[in-house]
């Protein structure tokens, strides 16, 4: 007999999140899959939205379930499903657009305008006992992925995608600005493509410290980054390490706006940096030097297919190890509690896991 | 028996334009070629030189030849020059990198350190009477190709550069973002290129009309782009103009701030901007919208192999009309008076040829 | 109220095709549409269904409805359609993807393993009064493309598919084995990507003539090519008709031995041959070439997405003249007189477009 | 004071190898460098050579040096050279383009027609004491890499080149046919590129067994393809280790005809075949899967702009192991002993490297 109980983490509205009792969902349609939750990290954006209800065009207006950055166990599926059964440890994907979009039909699925994206307002999230995924949005955890490994699959699976974005490769050289989760990840991923030199770029020597398992060939702390002449020093001080060339990948995980003058210097004459962090809206732009250097600057937007599945067999062939960013550990019925910590630690923490529920 | 004079326009220093006489040049390398030359474009950087002294880190420090839009007559080749002979009528490609670079051989030598590009300081310019090329920098000019023709296959290459970084394609919507000759040549191209539409913004009515030789399906004219509303509404009408939907590619010919910005709000999601235009060294950017689209901002530097052909290809054919953009002629005698001319008038003048020297 | 009637042209089994009535369809989800059909253009696919019952590993082991080159007027809608309404004249796409599979997204539903293309074993086709189809694969006609015209974006769309696997552009130069319907269209289609050079190869003198109205630039005729040297001969005149160099690419449209050994013959180093036509199974190779010519020999399959859509814009915008390929009309009635009258006349035969049913 | 000896190993005719002292070259180019050879791989083009005098279009008419696998140390350079200095120890690129070709500008030079390569006819090879080469095709060898596996990365290159043809990258299924030199290298390219599964086909076990030294996560014995049958059954059992699915790219090392038609069986829907192995001129091909498959197939010629230096890279940094294929070693004035065994040991030997001259 079916479950009659689904408890959730909602997120009612700006500061308060509750524990609700939300209806067991029916699959409905022949392709959708049910699954137990297992595991779910904290993602920055269930921060930002639990203290400001709001991330650009995207507004709490009722109470939303928490939570993307799930994995879990199959425990019913639809009357056309052939890719899980019953029993299977899955991550979850937690994007899915209109499979009618041009942009899906284009092989990129995650710039849909229709994208039903977990707990993205109005959307809700994962962090509950029983959600409903369909099949293909579901990749299975080999044996050796635990459950909170399968849960990093979704922010593993951003570094992915930027790193195809910019077609690291053998020999590539790279460099990260913000080592955090994303920041940490996406170096990651480019030393497991092959990229030769990896340097991190942060202002918190702690988070450098960590960049060491997470690839970094290098690590620079660039606390003073406040004049012109200080972004200039810290290109030429990567220069130096990469043996007097700039790099061919800039990965702008920070946001911050020195940090983006900084990436225009730093990169190559015709080279790639990617921007995945998300801060001002609008920043000093070194626009002259983008023309001059006919370098590309490609934003990032969450992944595409395929990534989901590179960043759960990264983590299975042991190329990047996600438990080294798992800081804190919190049960279900503390979900509350886990997110109040990660708002008072945010130098402490990396990536926090919510098991559960039971 | 070889001529013994060779009458250069030489900038001596800011503000100064001479007639000097230098020595005829002799072909020291088996693969160069004398031409005598016959057209010669005035190009904004030109004029930027003579009333500045420099171009960003480029400096004007001894008298330098001026002139880097040249065709003319070979009228001596070297030992082993096969693919000219003396008498063909060529436009100069007036960018030579070096033969042993990276870049080069990676195949996109406009990226080259080491590039020699005529009357960029130190290297002398084409406007004079013999200019020595290697073969390779040649581009023939068929019999319906006139020498001023021939000049304008310059400019014309910048725009079939920038057409190919953006991958401009049968269908592509295009926006071009400043109607002077480089905007023009790009949105002409863009149209030769296949794009079903193709959208002039500037803030001058009779530049617009102009673009309407230039493959514009459309003009806008922008003049009011003070307030952030004003960019949104220009993007807002563009999307109106464009049956719904934002642009393919953008080209921003203009380097002007608020252009910028409209033209990063005038691409689709997934598109592509093209930065052609130079103005401020930093503008205010909206990164966040760079990163929410997942688009690629292109810096454009010059053109590469294979886009001075195609220039070529392009008037020879009829598909970009290159005549309609010379507003204004001299001789070669008059050639500061030219210059001063383009300074006087810059509403009114397009593009200029100074003929000769006879 | 609904009609009650839904005839059909139906093949019953080798030899023999026959009008049945078939039932009205239903539109049972939401995002399908309820097409009255107007045109339909006969493949050569359906007259090999009709000679031997099979193409390769399809075999119509039961009644199969023919068709699928189709345009039609909507006359009603699922709840879900946004994009057609009751009224609209529609160009029909006649494959329709699985939406879950790999291929699909990652934006090639063109080699989707579970793709429903009509007319192809089991999957009934077009040729009847009412189709269902998914809005998404629909074109809106513009009010100066007829139906006809509608109908022949169906092998127009190959066309636009093969020209992008080869990436033609401006001043591509291009040779097309076998003037039949794809051919010409596939060449027209180069010429409209901006090939500065189509040459066309085939044996009879009458489909060269009809090229002319589809890019030709040149013509050649090819009758003899029993032998090697033949073949070499071959290649060397269309170097010389291309100015000196071999093609930048090859569209072998006839799928004889002879013409596919020829056409990696023509292709210059570095250079893209597509194969589309297809013929025997296994041909004598010369693969050794491909090797020292690093030249790439691609498949091409139907259709993806996007290429629908251009077909038709191709049309609407005159760039490719459709109806110079239109030699012969008939009924709906008449539709087994058509069949009959293709598989009597191959060599005067081009496309043959079934109007109606009424 | 320069040494006035250069002794060289050198084909005189089909069979006829003999040590010839030539003359120490000069410098007369300010770019060039004066190498002493000091290790020299035997590749089969020599042995070809030796035995046939030919292969295909290049026949030896006259005595050449042999040798194009080399490394050495830097005894002189010219006055223009900056990227390497006297001592230096460095690989050599053995084939330098023209510098003006298009091919060469566009970033191929491999393609290039006036390619003068080491120990193709007429052009001397490297297996003497005394070689000059422009600084640009050098590679400086890390303190950790030897001469002898310097010398290996020439046909490391091979591999490195046929694998950014395939775009082979993390998470690609891997097939190679034929376990020879290049076949072992190309397959441990593709491990070090990411690729998940590699599966090497040969007849011999024993190259299979060396094969699990070179990426191999699956190996295969083909010994029966005479048939059809035998044929597909061995793609069969390929999609089986690979988990149901078909590969990605096949790398086409041997040649010989049934294993390209199982190349072609084993290649999926969509995917990459690139065909390295030259045997036969013609092969009996499934040109009808290519097209129904939308394969891409892609031969693959030595090597481009930077394939060299990432081959020196993978041995430096331990991804691919050259030793394990360096089965046979000789000194210089044993070059002829060193030929006659390659050919008498054809199963024994694998890779010989001659050592000197002293």
């Amino acid at each position: 007999m079916a479950p009659i109980e689904n408890p959730a983490i909602v997120l009612r509205k700006v500061g308060e999140i509750d524990l609700e009792v939300r209806p067991v969902p029916f699959i409905e349609e022949p392709h959708y899959v049910k699954i137990a939750i297992k595991a779910t990290g904290i993602c920055g954006s269930d921060i930002h939205y639990y203290r400001t209800g709001a991330i650009g065009k995207y507004v709490v207006k009722s109470p939303m379930v928490l939570g993307h950055e799930s994995s879990g166990e199959v425990v019913e599926i639809g009357a056309a499903v052939t890719r899980v059964k019953v029993g299977d440890r899955v991550a979850i994907e937690p994007g899915v657009p209109s499979r009618y979009s041009d942009e899906t039909k284009e092989g990129r699925y995650n710039l849909c305008p229709c994208m039903a994206f977990a707990a993205t307002p109005p959307i809700d999230g994962t962090l509950l006992k029983y959600y409903l995924s369909p099949e293909d949005f579901l990749v299975k955890l080999p044996g050796n992925v635990s459950y909170e490994e399968g849960a990093a699959a979704e922010p593993l699976s951003v570094g992915v995608h930027s790193n195809k974005l910019a077609e690291v490769k053998f020999g590539s050289k790279v460099v990260v600005f913000g080592a955090g989760p994303i920041g940490l990840l996406t170096g990651a991923v480019a030393r497991a493509f092959g990229a030769s030199d990896v340097i991190f770029v942060d202002i918190f020597d702690n988070k450098l410290d960590r960049a060491r398992k997470f690839g970094a060939t290098q690590v620079l702390n660039s606390s003073k980054l406040s004049k012109a002449s200080q972004v200039q020093e810290l290109a030429n001080k990567i220069k130096e390490v990469l043996g007097g060339v700039l790099a061919d990948v800039v990965f702008e995980c920070s946001g911050v706006d020195s940090c983006i003058d900084a990436s225009v210097k730093t990169v190559k004459v015709g080279g790639t940096m990617v921007q995945i962090g998300m801060g001002q809206n609008y920043v000093s732009f070194p626009i002259a030097e983008v023309s001059g250097k006919e370098m590309k600057l490609i934003g990032c937007f969450r992944y595409n297919f395929g990534d989901y599945r590179d960043a759960v067999n990264l983590i299975a062939s042991g190329k990047v190890n996600v438990k080294a960013m798992i800081t804190h550990r919190f049960k279900f019925e503390d979900a509350k509690k886990a997110y109040d910590f990660n708002i008072a630690h945010p130098g402490e923490v990396v990536k926090t896991i919510i098991f559960g529920p039971e």
